[in-house]
């Protein structure tokens, strides 16, 4: 990871870092542009479809932003306003939106602004979208391989209905997936976070792939099926000890779990719920990281161990003020990752259909470097 | 509809009829002993895993009630008891549980006792059971076909990920699905309570299949994406006007919404926020049915529509105890007639299995009456 660049210098109280999401996201994007003078994406630019459904200013905000990004880049992006986004009611023929650009053979890519309905019913339209299509990585079978720690899948595989089986998990060593197979897609937010702590310096490059987190204690404050239940599971399979912490209770995530009487390297975490409190966690964490949708939760500065690494996941501020007195590092924001991430799963896909649909014929290893890379 | 079994005299308060699920039960039940006698089920029985997870008393007694209903029909039924059902910790174990499940050939349907994690998780898990064994119908894709009123899909198409497109709906009349084709597999708690309002007289077969609930006004409280939501939808679907209520508002799903200017027939149900306040909901609603999973929750019987329908699907009483002084038939319970169409799921879905087995070849016509009957 480059860190030729250095954070900018530090703002508001403290002598902790600031760190701007705009830093991460900028070797990213210059992979993707290297990416974009390819010929299959020079002969048919790369098409994301949004689908903007309700009249929340954060969703219509986001959606600029992500087409703001996407010409920036040379990627067609396709605002389709349905309901609330056109004076209707919030949710109306969004999932129609989503199925007519599934069912479309120029878009590569689609992007649900939500919250829209909220809970449940949010989560079955995430699964109304392909997978061959789901940029944002909130399919259930993407999921179903993040929670199971399997890395790799053969791009076939999306257009059947099963999860992998053990017997497909390829065994392998290092991140390049094995001939015939290309890389999970990982949902945008928690991959961004990740991201953001590989250019933290959490992740230690030292350390064999899939296990360089290994040592480091993290806290994430939010357990929902997007973020926080994800981002625990990806922080723990890479070797983190992780507390998820939410309303019912706190749970911790790990590869080696402490309790167990003969230590045992799992190889994909584990969760148990744990007694202790969010400040004894806090206490000890060299990472934390919160994502609570809501202006009045806020993390107490007193209770950050010294010198760890604060991110701030969350459209509302979750950390006080004065946040840089005990952070070495605080990221105020991801989204910007979160979007190039969100693009590179587009390219990706782009890739894997083309892959999928050749499935006839035995899949050759991929030349594309973008696929070969974590 | 067979009515010669007289609802029992009224019991408690009131003019009413209490109808108990016994007996609307007893009818499918018969059909599905009969089924059981055919050679592929005698060689070898149907086998249904419970997966009970949970210390919490009601998941043990449904397990035990399973149990029950299955012996007594002569179902296989293995017990999977993992977490808190042994002494663990609630829901572990059950993810592994059901992965064994779905991978054991001699397993033909699986159910998982809810709730465990709650929420988004328990969406989540739903997702796991292959849809090949989704004896409840809480697969992703049988959602999405129930709210886009696709009522048959090919055997092949539960191994494939996509919702059937448009294009592969079939058009047909009436209840029987086309050569190639079999019933998609519903919810078995909405479907039970449809079974239910079948028996009650409030679907009249002299209407067009599909259409059969027409005039009827329908109140359903609760609208989660397990039961309100689907059993909102399926009513809509066959021709009610439907209020779907839950603590965000009021929804009116109807096939033919009052406030378009030409009357149009849709061919689903669409949706819409109505300003109508519960009590004028249930004024004019010749069935209420409540699944709110709450002691305190109570329907006023004052409320009531004289002469109505109550149907209370919620383990606590929704209900209060006068309410046979408006309601005609006031059903308590719905749970055995859950149980009888999660049995008849079972079998439908060996035979899908089977028919899915064969999809190299072209599939038959199924002579299996079990599969054209709704």
């Amino acid at each position: 990871m480059s860190r030729s660049t250095s954070p900018t210098p530090s703002e508001g109280p403290g002598d902790g870092h600031l760190l701007r999401a705009d830093l991460i996201a900028a070797q990213y994007r210059s992979e993707l542009l290297s990416h974009l003078q390819e010929p299959t994406f020079r002969a048919r630019a790369p098409t994301l479809v949004g689908v903007l459904s309700t009249a929340q200013e954060p969703a219509r905000r986001y959606a600029e932003f992500t087409q703001r990004m996407c010409e920036e880049l040379g990627v067609r992006y396709v605002l389709k306003e349905v309901g609330g986004a056109r004076g209707g009611r919030d949710g109306e023929g969004a999932e129609e939106a989503v199925i007519e650009a599934n069912e479309d053979e120029s878009v590569d890519g689609i992007m649900v602004y939500y919250p829209i309905f909220g809970g449940g019913q949010d989560q079955y339209l995430q699964q109304v979208v392909s997978p061959l299509k789901d940029v944002e990585g909130l399919n259930f079978r993407f999921h179903y391989n993040l929670y199971h720690n399997i890395r790799f899948l053969k791009p076939s595989q999306l257009l059947k209905h099963n999860p992998l089986l053990p017997s497909d998990d390829p065994v392998t060593e290092g991140d390049h997936p094995p001939p015939g197979y290309v890389k999970s897609i990982l949902p945008c937010t928690p991959l961004a976070v990740v991201k953001c702590l590989e250019y933290a310096g959490v992740y230690n490059r030292l350390l064999r792939y899939g296990d360089r987190a290994y040592g480091k204690t993290v806290t994430v404050v939010n357990r929902s099926e997007v973020v926080g239940r994800p981002l625990a599971a990806l922080l723990s399979n890479d070797g983190a000890r992780v507390f998820s912490v939410d309303l019912d209770g706190i749970q911790e995530y790990t590869k080696r779990p402490k309790e167990e009487k003969v230590r045992k390297y799992h190889p994909r975490h584990v969760v148990q719920p744990v007694q202790t409190e969010l400040k004894d966690c806090l206490a000890i964490s060299d990472v934390v990281i919160s994502a609570v949708p809501s202006k009045e939760y806020k993390i107490k500065t007193e209770w950050l161990k010294d010198g760890c690494v604060c991110v701030n996941v969350a459209s509302e501020k979750n950390f006080e003020t004065d946040v840089k007195t005990r952070a070495a590092l605080y990221i105020p924001a991801v989204g910007k990752v979160t979007i190039t991430m969100l693009l590179r799963n587009l390219l990706r896909l782009r890739e894997y259909n083309e892959l999928a649909a050749a499935a006839a014929t035995p899949p050759a290893p991929s030349t594309s470097s973008l696929i070969d890379r974590s």
